[in-house]
């Protein structure tokens, strides 16, 4: 098990969930932490969403995450999220604004704060250095714990870095109910550390999606305690190094959250390549993954790729028709608009009962690239979904 | 039965569909007819909306739907077209230019020709007064046909208007696999004949889909033979009249369209109130209406109005979260952005179980009003669209 010097995990169950699992998370740091944080483009945003928005640039000696309520669209939700933030800051004997704060979960029902509340001395005296109790607690629908970690040499020392994420369902870009937490002991400047979560993010979390849609709760939070052995990463030495390190956690979460997609049974990778610029290519790739009418088609390992033309047709891009290049799990399939001649519809049907999927779209109308990731859309999301709340 | 004079109809087998039913179409005008039509905004066009395209605006003789192959997106595919334009024009006397043309179905798969204009002649022998196999003929996952008509007296005389579509799935705003075909006997000026179609397709077609996608085949047409006793409609005189009797033509359509949506178990009608501005109302009742969350929770008759929320939410408008109300069955549900008070789950669920739902949101913004309508998203939705093609 990866160790990050600095900080300390718990999770426990405080009476938010019925179903009686783990509901409360707290990351605790010896230090206070240098931090940054990216958030939901929603512009319903949750009281947990403000909060720590405000708090992120500050030093962060703790966050605490609910599961099971969102803590939205309820009267008195802002008092209740800074409640929590209060108890756990006079229990630790730190500033308010030193306290980072997440919920995840239905919207619309309140929060039983007084449960949350009675049980902060409890989830205090669970802190250890084992983080699995924290990456169960931040669950909702998920139908597995999402870890990450890795360990790489930038300036002369050895740093790690650890990956915590929440997110089945409501994924999609610019993030969604998904709550992501990575932890580095790396020691880098504060405009480091903001740029380098930018570009990650924006290369992972921001090029996903499950279902098009996108929560009030969503973030990324960074933080890094500094205590690992490396002279200070800065804009100009070793950020790069760092930036490839982060992306790669940030890609390896992404993929395993689309993967837990509620009722998903594939990761469909959509790589479009040689567009015109990179805002048409994301949308391109957008539209193909939130495309209800692809997305069952590959549940049903139907190899219908005239869904995938219709699709880039209405994406809003300009697009030539006759220049279209398409090929699935490596197989050609379109080359030049049309349905390719070495089109095997038997052997593509088979390989796409594989559980991860390659679409690669060239439109051979420029130099730019991108990346993006979806599941298929199958008969459990549409259970799952019809009964969440009741 | 309504009769549109000097319109006659045919829709018999050729041999497109596997499962031999009717799947070519023809309606033929005794003189020459007006026309006025609206196409797609998907940049991959088929080639039947090309052809049409460039021919709305001659004097029309006939109309040729070919149903169960788009004739897209495969070499040869306009060529392909053409000829069947071309025979059927030949086989009328006319010339190609005076004949218009539909296809839907599958996208890249090779049409098979022949057939199609070997069954000319049989469908030209074929037409009758009577509507009802060309009604049949053009459909392909419709579960029925749709048919609509109305009657108005207009400039001294009374005008007949009838309404012809095919749709259920692929249907989004900006039009999807939807072909409407409105003929008219009214006596019209071809430019108080555009204006009309636009706007009635504005607030119907247009403010309605089932999952977001469109398709590369949609038109809507509309056809005037001229032969009512009414003193011509003019830009100045009767338009308002024919807009109000042919909007409502368009919206009973338009509801039959996405009571059909593949799979859907219900009408969703989405009434936005007191926007900013119209674009704001649309952009924010078409995130409603394809946020699969919404529709999987309407389809489990679960009250789950946070999900309307958050789709409001991440509508890329800008919102005052606090203004905010919603009705449902025109029972309260959210009152300044939060729950309201006088709230009855248990009364609202049950209310659930229509198969006609009105939700009304109401920003207290500005004056701008829409009516957005959707399906569910269903069990059914998926199980027939992972197994279409094959």
């Amino acid at each position: 098990m990866i160790k990050i010097k600095g900080v300390k995990f718990a999770g426990i169950y405080c009476g938010v969930k019925k179903n009686k699992k783990k509901d409360l998370a707290l990351a605790f740091f010896e230090k206070p932490a240098l931090a940054s944080g990216v958030f939901t483009k929603n512009r319903v945003k949750a009281p947990s969403v403000i909060l720590t928005r405000q708090r992120i640039n500050n030093p962060i000696k703790a966050l605490i995450v609910v599961s099971g309520n969102a803590c939205v669209c309820v009267k008195g939700d802002y008092e209740d999220a800074k409640i929590v933030t209060k108890y756990l800051a006079n229990f630790l004997n730190v500033q308010d604004k030193n306290v980072v704060h997440s919920a995840t979960g239905v919207i619309g029902v309140k929060l039983p704060v007084d449960r949350v509340i009675n049980s902060i001395p409890q989830l205090i005296k669970a802190l250890k250095d084992e983080y699995e109790d924290f990456a169960e607690a931040i669950t909702t629908t998920d139908a597995y714990k999402k870890v990450e970690n890795l360990s790489v040499s930038i300036n002369g020392g050895r740093i790690n870095i650890l990956g915590i994420a929440k997110g089945a369902g409501m994924i999609a870009p610019d993030l969604a109910t998904m709550l992501v937490y990575i932890f580095t002991d790396a020691k880098i400047e504060k405009k480091a550390l903001d740029k380098a979560l930018k570009e990650a993010v924006e290369s992972s979390f921001n090029s996903m999606s499950v279902d098009g849609d996108t929560s009030t709760n969503d973030m990324v939070l960074l933080f890094s305690t500094g205590m690992a052995e490396n002279k200070i990463i800065t804009l100009r030495e070793g950020l790069d190094k760092f930036i490839e390190a982060l992306k790669k956690i940030c890609i390896m979460l992404a993929k395993k959250i689309v993967k837990d997609g509620e009722g998903a049974t594939k990761l469909i990778e959509i790589v479009i390549k040689n567009a015109k610029n990179i805002g048409d290519a994301k949308k391109i790739a957008r539209t193909i993954a939130n495309s209800p009418l692809v997305k069952t088609a590959f549940f049903g390992c139907d190899p219908n790729w005239g869904r995938i033309m219709a699709a880039i047709g209405r994406a809003g891009v300009s697009i030539i028709k006759e220049k279209i290049d398409i090929n699935i799990q490596r197989m050609p399939v379109v080359r030049g608009g049309v349905e390719a001649e070495e089109f095997d519809e038997t052997a593509l049907k088979k390989e796409l009962s594989n559980n991860e999927i390659m679409v690669e779209i060239d439109l051979h109308s420029g130099k730019a690239t991108t990346t993006f990731y979806t599941s298929d859309l199958t008969l459990d999301y549409v259970k799952l979904n019809s009964s969440y709340r009741t």
